[in-house]
């Protein structure tokens, strides 16, 4: 009888309660709640978060935890006992009225960011950034020396469970010396832009087009909705799946390609498995798999010659635009693989992509370290942004003001970007190699082998396995950047 | 230093903070949730009533309210400590079991319910209301023994502080008595239908004029939402009301004065003092003073020839009908005065309205000291309804299935809807006196001092004073159903 182990599955079955509530009152704040209610909403959530910390840390909490190491557990039932050991450390080394003045401080400092974003102001938000950094690196302290890790290590490994930034600038280094020769290569080959389709399309017609691929894709509307937000996302729960995107009547396809990646992150969520709801190994494995599932159906699957033979007719009829040129599968193909340096990160393509993130995960570092002020943020960000791609950003709003995370207090989440875009390359060659047919079912709108594949291999996984023993199983291999390179250099050198 | 009523302020907003997010979870389960969400929300609103209980029943609370009995106080902090002690004994007479799952079993009988109403089916939630009904009757049991109070009475406690059924018998015995005669007298005079408008009214055009409308009765959508729920009602936080309607394109009236039925609510919560927000205090008195906020606009105020006259254009405009037949405000006023019995409570014109009221209390009261049982219930509730208006429901839809109230677990409630239509008379009366000009205020679309008089009298004083005391304060006589029966008198026979 696992006694103990039994206490901790019902205490953390109330937490992930919890955690279902503030997923709901998040997304509720980002696509719906009116600016008046910010403040209480921002009590709200402090409140639940802070409810939640003292009883994941109440004193029998530990005890619990070191009884059921004892216990005759199965392997589902002990990789449980290791993620909610991994929850409880991560947790007893905040006190609670810091997890409170963070949440706190973030609802504040993420509210600000939306005008100031709006008005290119960077000064506007900068004292809620500097308070939300200080409470943050505070945090970084301590947890990084209950973990054993460095500050950043510390941040890092809430959003990407053993990552280490040491092992990370490694991959990082690799790329950063790929790039720019092979950006280069990409642009001085790269053949005339095609005809591009006119707008503007009306809001609803994106809309309808949206969720007829999100069902394509295999969505399931009985346990999600799609709504509109600043900052695209995807939120809520595994029975109740809520993603975002944002609408621009002068150009559907980056909503389009928005509302696919969005999806691919559902689909993981939604394919977690049901006997372990609740439970911290029945959630997703972290960031890094996360952001491949998107990236997977966005940039592999979706953004691919078969595709968009497949969806340019469903395009065209959409927006009543049939026959017209522009609307042709080899247009639509050739305008959504073009390369183009830019100072957005959520529109930049897949080869400049990187270094976005590399810039980003540079900085952060350097603000938890304490090397690099908030005040002195906007000229590290265009003097690095320059050194990268060559640009600098006109205002604020095309450079360090673009992103939510930091202002929300999410801090060691953008290395999970790359991580997880070479991780979808890897495993969308593991899938193509499983299914013979893969390419061909893809240009058909047929998803359900490739989903299949990732239930399987990816989802129904869940936390039962470490980020790289998952990949290893799945792949055959650990991370390997090389993967990522030959699906850039096919996609961008040889045009295949 | 009142330092146990200081401890109590605290735990008094954390609990606030919970109710707030447990009513943004209830908004959103009416108005957005996919159906495949309803089980885990379940478990999520079980999960936070059960905390929010245990947090207000821990055992250091009791002593705190002893000894802040004690301390000196301000009339605004003994009338907020006695409001804690009310939340307390209501609470403490629980235990945490029965209090999750009564939240448990009414999440499922209202999901449940969506679907039985819908295919009239009433066999298939009966399983469903019979388990609620016998947690219910033990949490009445429970806590009328706590109280001392019956078991009835302690659940309209809930709903109406201070409110005894043994007074509302007497008040309906009276209106029981007036309304069959003054019924057929209505009838016999009623002059003929005029022309009505013919739709379609597109759904966009009723949001829009519903909007308006809003605005013009002082809807600030800084800080409150419109959206859509089955059964319409106003739910959110004082800093961010969340009103829904439903639409029928065939019929633009009923949402429209639907909306501004829920605008009278939404503006109540608004109105509560900024500066008692989450403390117990600071909250809306009772459902009979909420439900006169909300009579007083819809039936008062808008539902009156003066009003007609001003929203009349408005209407036309808003679906492209101006000069047309049927769109003058003679036309609209008249069609919205008419008098015919029918199934629907929340469709009953003002004149049947309380016989609706009667019968529902007559069973709740039944089903709660157990002479009428569940099963029963379809067959006592035809009998009823054509005792009281002569007419029998062709199917449940139309009868015992049609209102939420008993299938989400709100026994107890019903009263308060015709004690808020007395009330409602009552303020408007003493508004009219106070404002000279009020009718033609309100024939000019200004609410401004309409609602300033509200604000003062009524929504500022929150729950600082009891129902009584306050009705007593604002219109200088207690509940007096003689000012219901002359407004119904003078606008349905006298015809003014």
């Amino acid at each position: 009888m696992a006694q103990a182990y039994a206490q901790l599955e019902t205490l953390f079955a109330r937490l992930s309660h919890i955690e279902e509530s503030l997923a709901l009152l998040h997304w509720d704040m980002a696509a719906l709640m009116p600016a008046g209610g910010a403040e209480s909403r921002a009590r709200q959530l402090a409140t639940l978060k802070g409810l939640h910390h003292d009883l994941l840390t109440a004193a029998a909490t530990a005890d619990l935890l070191d009884e059921a190491g004892g216990e005759p557990l199965s392997d589902w039932q002990a990789a449980n006992l290791h993620e909610m050991r991994r929850d409880w450390l991560h947790a007893a080394a905040l006190p609670g009225d810091l997890v409170t003045a963070l949440s706190r401080a973030g609802s504040a400092c993420e509210m600000r960011w939306r005008q100031a974003r709006a008005a290119a102001d960077f000064g506007d938000v900068a004292p809620f950034l500097a308070e939300l950094l200080r409470l943050t690196r505070e945090a970084a302290q301590v947890k990084g020396q209950a973990l054993g890790l460095s500050p950043y290590d510390a941040l890092l490994d809430q959003y990407e469970p053993g990552g280490r930034i040491a092992q990370i600038e490694t991959v990082f280094a690799d790329l950063a010396d790929f790039l720019p020769p092979f950006l280069e290569a990409v642009l001085s080959r790269q053949p005339p832009a095609p005809a591009v389709a006119r707008g503007p399309f009306p809001v609803q017609s994106q809309r309808a087009l949206g969720l007829r691929l999100m069902e394509v894709l295999g969505f399931e509307f009985e346990h999600g909705r799609l709504d509109i937000s600043q900052h695209p996302f995807c939120g809520g729960t595994p029975d109740d799946v809520r993603i975002t995107t944002r609408y621009d009547e002068a150009d559907f396809m980056r909503s389009l390609l928005g509302v696919i990646h969005e999806t691919g992150h559902a689909l993981y969520e939604r394919g977690l498995p049901a006997a372990w709801r609740g439970q911290p190994v029945g959630r997703a494995r972290g960031m890094s798999l996360h952001e491949s599932q998107s990236l997977l159906m966005e940039m592999q699957a979706c953004r691919s010659r078969g595709f968009m033979a497949f969806a340019a007719p469903l395009m065209a009829e959409a927006f009543g635009a049939a026959g017209q040129p522009g609307w042709d599968a080899d247009s639509l193909y050739g305008a959504n693989v073009r390369v183009a340096p830019g100072f957005i990160r959520v529109d930049a393509d897949e080869v400049t992509y990187p270094a976005h993130v590399i810039l980003r995960t540079r900085l952060e570092r350097a603000l938890i370290d304490g090397s690099l002020t908030v005040a002195d943020l906007p000229a590290a960000w265009n003097e690095g942004f320059h050194s990268l791609l060559g640009l600098t950003p006109p205002d604020d709003r095309l450079g360090c003001l673009q992103d939510i995370h930091w202002y929300d207090g999410a801090f060691g989440y953008f290395p999970t970007y790359t991580l997880g875009a070479m991780t979808a390359a890897q495993l969308f060659a593991a899938a193509g190699a499983a299914l013979p047919d893969l390419d061909r079912q893809i240009a058909q709108g047929q998803f359900a082998p490739l989903l299949g594949w990732l239930r399987t291999h990816v989802h129904a996984k869940a936390s039962s396995l470490s980020t790289d023993a998952l990949l290893l199983q799945a792949t055959g291999q650990p991370l390997n950047p090389a993967l990522f390179k030959a699906h850039l250099r096919r996609r961008y050198l040889d045009r295949v």
